[in-house]
């Protein structure tokens, strides 16, 4: 977030800001995640994730629809947050050999993820209302919504995978 | 949580590790928080941080005393996803200038640490469970209480700043 935030005096500002922020973040998952569903073997969550990856690309198109309502340039700035779950993920999935440790650890990352989205578009979203953009929170809201079903998902899969294993 | 994944073999090592990852975490926690108390201008914010910050040395302790329960060394693992989150905190905190702006930015900074926090002793309760070492994950529930009760409480202190700028 370095290079830009010299230029946040209003909350029109940081609002921008942290849009660019979150626009990386959902390009930097687009990424991540087909390495993600090739390492899973649990097929629930194989295709939990594989869901989830066509609604991120989703997530990043409502990002420009929102650029476009606020009249700002749809770029993205650098975020560490995000690049360091991403980066923690990968090093715990390159090294862990037994399927059942690594889909625990996939799920764990993945729920890393998608808390760290729906605090950044929580607030998004009060400060879209905060500044009278009820359009944008409207179009934020439908992701979060997303994000939140995801992350409850992702919980389901877990027990299921704990209950498989105790039955085993 | 590079240098010691490799050795992720079982659940057990799984758990452990990830202990270790948020015990890092909270650690860098309580060496962040004075900066973002000093930062913030808005009393209920302070004072909110203030008790907070006291709450996150207790959950150092309380880790420690489940590597005990765990017969494992109480020692920290690099998370970069913290640091990527408190990283983005100084980068922004360090250059918005407006009071009230720079106490918005400090809660959406907050609100994402405890929801990282949220999503990791989300993960290790559940893997304690799994372990059948019930008495890990009452330790760490308490703290997962304390984690979201901040974060509900970040989200009331920013509606109330936002009534009182809008009262303005």
């Amino acid at each position: 977030m370095a290079l830009f935030s010299k230029d946040i005096r209003t909350m029109d500002d940081l609002f921008v800001h942290q849009l660019r922020d979150i626009y990386y973040a959902e390009k930097q998952i687009v990424k991540a995640l087909p390495k993600m569903i090739d390492k899973a073997s649990d097929s629930d969550l194989k295709s939990g994730l594989r869901r989830h990856f066509d609604e991120t690309k989703i997530h990043v198109t409502r990002l420009e629809q929102v650029f476009e309502e606020m009249d700002a340039q749809a770029k993205a700035v650098n975020c560490p947050a995000i690049d360091g779950i991403i980066k923690e993920a990968d090093e715990v999935m390159g090294d862990v050999e037994d399927k059942d440790v690594l889909d625990a650890a996939i799920i764990a990352a993945a729920q890393a993820v998608e808390h760290y989205e729906t605090a950044r578009y929580g607030t998004l979203i009060a400060w879209a209302k905060e500044l009278g953009r009820d359009d944008c929170a409207t179009i934020l809201d439908r992701t979060l919504d997303e994000e939140k079903a995801a992350d409850r998902q992702l919980t389901q899969i877990a027990e299921a995978r704990v209950n498989m294993t105790a039955a085993a």
